[in-house]
């Protein structure tokens, strides 16, 4: 069944009106008829199937059917804090964390980054992630939307407390160590509810003195395994890694 | 330090002779120099850190300075069998599959496949992916180049008998449901130096009558994560989720 986020202010209590691009899915590409049933999304995380009341110029109105139970939200918050990659690296990012049940994201800019994003492309690039991680919420079923946070400087990112229970930040030089601290004697410290937070570098991986940087204000370096993954890979291990601990393992 | 996989042809004793995309990439992109240090992987998945003795027209002579012990290989070994999905999505699976530790990949028709590829673009396309998994297997550092095995069958591949022992399939139907065996609970069994076969559908996943073949044929359904993921990051999760277990924890 066809699940589509519905912005706060479009719900009265159990009435909900569907504007815009989700209106014309339903209209146009889905041919929805009155009476069909869809899942609606509030922003709180609250799902419900939706029966269709009526179909007008480019607008749907639905009413709750039954409000659903099932979270497919992951028991871990994580924020991805991603290196701005070349070319369209952070859609693939964007797209596939939000199927592997990131909470958050923030796009990073530090010393290695080559990608130059002015205000004006930036305005455009943010319409167009949401769009991304709107879209594969849906896809992926989700019962929240992940953020975008705004773009941010290593340095800040490193020097704010935002009240994350655990910092990591993948290290390339980590995967080259003959010992190293293992990724999940982290990751099983960490209880439901509590908030992580996974910085990954551009291309080129963060410097040793951005390492420095990091490690002086409580993020500990980590390997994602003895390979060397390409910076929009690695989030994607982060995050199916996490859910393969909270989600799909008994003990935790 | 770049590293290169050299046909077994290609070694006498410690002396080693590269030719080809190599030699150019050696030549022309890395300008190196006689007396250089690059990595040469032998098939059999050992590496050594070779001296290069001689660059002529195309082709590059290198002699076997130090044979390295450290392995980035898993010691289980995943075949991923994928539903053959559409546009290139096959290539990302091929890349990050590589990069996150395959030891192989089958490329696989079903019911729901849509895309059709003829004999022709067949030996196009295999070209295509032998390449793109060379090149992710030097970027890792992997020590074995995964193999691209020729297409199949569902049908085929759930009645020939290879030798795996843990064969599982990635089905919707187990995301949905309110109580499912978890995918830990299949992967926590597996012991170092077993083989694994994982089977994706392509974007319709599988039919009804597909699941009860393969069930039938000793597969075990099981779903990753809760969330509705697309056919080519069911494969990367599957791979992470394997790394994380058997590279990343402690004990299993």
């Amino acid at each position: 069944m066809q699940r589509y986020f519905v912005p706060a202010e479009n719900w009265n209590d159990n009435e909900i009106v569907i504007t815009g691009d989700d209106a014309h899915h339903i209209i146009r590409v889905m041919r929805s008829k009155t009476g069909e049933t869809i899942i609606c999304s509030h922003p709180n995380g609250q799902a419900a199937t939706s029966t269709i009341t009526s179909i007008t110029n480019n607008v749907v109105h639905a009413v709750v059917k039954e409000w659903l139970e099932g979270s497919a939200e992951s028991p871990v918050e994580v924020t991805i804090a991603q290196g701005l990659p070349k070319n369209d690296k952070m859609e693939t990012v964007l797209q596939k964390g939000t199927e592997l049940g990131a909470a958050s994201f923030i796009p990073v800019r530090s010393e290695r980054t080559v990608v130059v994003w002015d205000d004006k492309k930036m305005d455009k690039k943010m319409r167009r992630f949401n769009k991304i991680v709107k879209e594969a919420s849906e896809q992926s079923q989700r019962n929240k939307m992940p953020s975008i946070q705004p773009i941010s400087d290593l340095k800040k990112l490193a020097e704010v407390n935002a009240g994350y229970h655990l910092k990591l930040f993948a290290y390339e030089e980590e995967a080259k160590k003959e010992t190293q601290q293992l990724f999940s004697s982290y990751i099983k410290n960490v209880r439901p509810g509590e908030r992580v937070l996974i910085v990954i570098g551009p291309e080129g991986g963060f410097s040793e003195k951005e390492a420095d940087l990091l490690k002086q204000n409580a993020f500990y370096p980590v390997r994602l395994g003895p390979r060397i993954l390409r910076t929009e890979t690695a989030a994607l291990y982060a995050l199916a890694s996490i859910s393969y601990q909270f989600e799909e393992s008994a003990y935790y």
